[in-house]
């Protein structure tokens, strides 16, 4: 590859089907140079610098400063799909627009949501944080004593563990990316490490687990092992450099970096240590893995590796063949990406993604890759592989392993149906 | 140090007036664990585990998912401060509350605001950038032709370079730190390389400047070098994963990071290519530096290496003699931040804040650094250093080489006076 060919058309096709060299993407900004060249261009000439008319809105002042700003009212479409369930007002999910987002950040106004009853009006005044139990000090917090505590800050993904499952419908379902896959969102986590409270606490040597419960009316909770609840466990207090939102735990949340979604309680309001877990139907009935033989996989905590891409992605028009962006997300429990690759012919061929800094640990990581489209039928896949070396399985294979009646923990690799009329759809591939 | 000190109560005073090793706050949350023993602690004793009443809360079903979230009611004073300039709606400024924030990321309804005559109603399917003069071709694009070219995100800061002005008081203004130092925010910013708009149209030799305008009122307008142009400038769609909000330029704006806010022209509707900087009002009469000689430093692009500590900070109130966490923001235009030093005794003594990671280029950068407090006077300060080598100024410094009479690029230390009774105000020291 030489210079020359770099900064011209020469971005070689790596992979079948139209995919192109990652370099486009990668984080030198020179790189880029030479794109233009490419075939992403849809600018039109402009005949003449007149022909930029002067709008309206230039010829008016324009609205005073606020306090609190929103989006524009023409994106008032971005927002989290919701439901619940029937005969409960807040028992149920909402879900990150994930095909509307860019980056790796997550607004706060749009970070999934999976209540077990509702959000609580808590008064932060009011709110009491106990740690009890098997400790040689019972503590109790209000939130102004616990803001005096020392604070950590992490960028890091929450995930709900049913995230995905959609797909195990018989049929592809076919609604936008983010109703399949829209419960993992990311923010800028600030809080005080829970080992720094447990040692307060003074933890018993029998101990070998919290149970943290939360102070909304499902009273929701579970068991955390005391390895973790010592090692990067967080009472966080900031998402995203405000206060919670009250559907994030308003005024205090546990975050358990990696783990299930579930387990990070909301409304936090009591942590009893224990020598054994408390099997709570959270943990029993419900976020157990079902398997084909009727046993079931318990505590089953850390989130796998998983990619996505969000675009193009179902319910998408393609804009006709030309030159495009693949964009996605990749994501794992156990630390950082190593490696996203992608495919554009259904997994025969394989191509590595740019991955788009900061690479952080327990974080969204965004890749990118070009792909010109030929107009012809076309499946796209990306399967992301973590610093563990662990590889985001294919559907088939996931199925092998767990069967189908599991309901969490769906990390299958994503196929993408991009038909010649160019519509894209959800596949089974 | 042995590990046992680390362990316990041995984190030594490393500077005067009780500023404590950084350990505290190193990464590894392990070095936490003997904070306990160095007293922050303010839990109260939890007598009985009964002692946990069931708040009213707790007994009934919580409020439903919602399709776009908002902060708690009992953060809505967690506002941006704002003014307009007399005789305008929308020309001034408004403020980030820096004391309210922790982590690094700023909410996009909190970041920061500076109009030169209020925000645009801008129809996003209406608006168009034209690229022209010195170019092969001249270029008009919307905004879905601009969204199929490749993206790039980064998560930087943006700066307005009148940030810190209030401190050119003869006395020190008596505020929070957000209306001193507040025009300073930071987002994870997504969008299109100038440079592969600019090689589309086809730069002339003799280009060595561009001229950006915004479709506001104002038609804020301002050169750029085509060096910076080529190098790292950005057409940001997206701001914290959504699209730009309009109080940030929706549905388009100019980043150029590093460099003075107001170059990253907002509502961006037009890039003029030329040989010369244009001269513009907002380069001549405003956005120089004036000199104590009656000269004008012109074109002072980059912002230079600062910090300031928000927590403690003018106005707060100390909550009695014991151990607190000095918390604060630091950045520069030049690239990382490599080392925050504190001083407790007015710049007698300094020690190493600890840098809560990730440590990105032009971005904002959180230190943290344990004090014991003993209840008498002190007087805070912070001092970054960035990776050039570039140290933050005293404020008599920065007097001794532009004079008192230049409106920009404040970027001297902040000094907190910790009083007696445990009030903290500005201070110039």
């Amino acid at each position: 590859m030489t210079g020359s060919r770099c900064s011209g058309r020469g971005f070689e096709q790596v992979a079948g089907n139209g995919l192109l060299h990652r370099r486009l993407f990668l984080t030198k900004t020179a790189s880029l140079a030479g794109a233009a060249g490419l075939g992403f261009m849809t600018a039109r000439p402009a005949a003449a610098q007149a022909q930029l008319d002067v709008p309206e809105w230039t010829k008016v002042p324009g609205a005073p400063m606020s306090g609190y700003g929103s989006p524009s009212p023409h994106e008032a479409h971005v927002q989290r799909a919701f439901f619940s369930r029937p005969g409960t007002v807040g028992s149920g999910a909402s879900q990150t627009p994930l095909e509307q987002l860019e980056g790796i950040i997550t607004p706060s106004g749009l970070h999934f949501e999976r209540h077990h009853n509702g959000i609580p009006a808590i008064d932060p005044g009011r709110h009491r944080l106990v740690i009890h139990g098997l400790v040689a000090r019972p503590l109790m917090f209000d939130l102004e004593s616990l803001a005096r505590y020392p604070l950590i800050s992490r960028i890091q993904f929450l995930e709900c563990s049913g995230n995905g499952r959609a797909n195990d419908a018989p049929e592809p379902p076919q609604v936008p990316v983010s109703q399949i896959h829209g419960l993992v969102s990311c923010s800028d986590w600030t809080g005080v490490p829970l080992s720094v409270l447990l040692d307060e606490a003074g933890v018993e040597p029998e101990a070998r687990w919290i149970v943290a419960e939360g102070a909304d009316s499902a009273a929701m909770n579970r068991s955390v092992p005391m390895a973790k609840a010592l090692d990067d466990a967080m009472i966080a207090l900031y998402q995203n450099g405000e206060r919670l939102r009250p559907d994030n735990g308003y005024p205090m949340r546990l975050f358990l970096p990696g783990y299930e979604g579930n387990m990070s309680i909301k409304w936090l309001r009591r942590i009893e240590v224990t020598a054994e877990p408390m099997m709570t139907r959270e943990e029993t009935s419900k976020y157990t893995d079902l398997l084909p033989d009727g046993r079931a996989l318990q505590f089953t905590f850390q989130m796998g590796v998983k990619s996505v891409i969000t675009s193009p992605s179902g319910g998408l028009e393609m804009q006709g063949p030309g030159l495009y962006q693949i964009s996605g997300i990749a994501w794992t429990g156990a630390g950082r990406i190593r490696r996203v690759e992608v495919s554009a012919d259904g997994g025969q061929t394989w191509a590595e993604a740019a991955l788009t800094d900061p690479l952080l640990p327990i974080s969204l990581t965004r890749f990118r890759m070009p792909w010109r489209w030929d107009g012809g039928p076309a499946v796209l896949q990306s399967r992301a592989i973590d610093e563990t070396g662990a590889v985001q399985p294919t559907r088939a294979a996931l199925h092998a392993r767990l069967g189908t009646r599991f309901d969490y923990h769906h990390n299958a690799i994503q196929s993408w149906l991009v038909a010649a009329d160019g519509a894209v759809s959800n596949i089974y591939a």
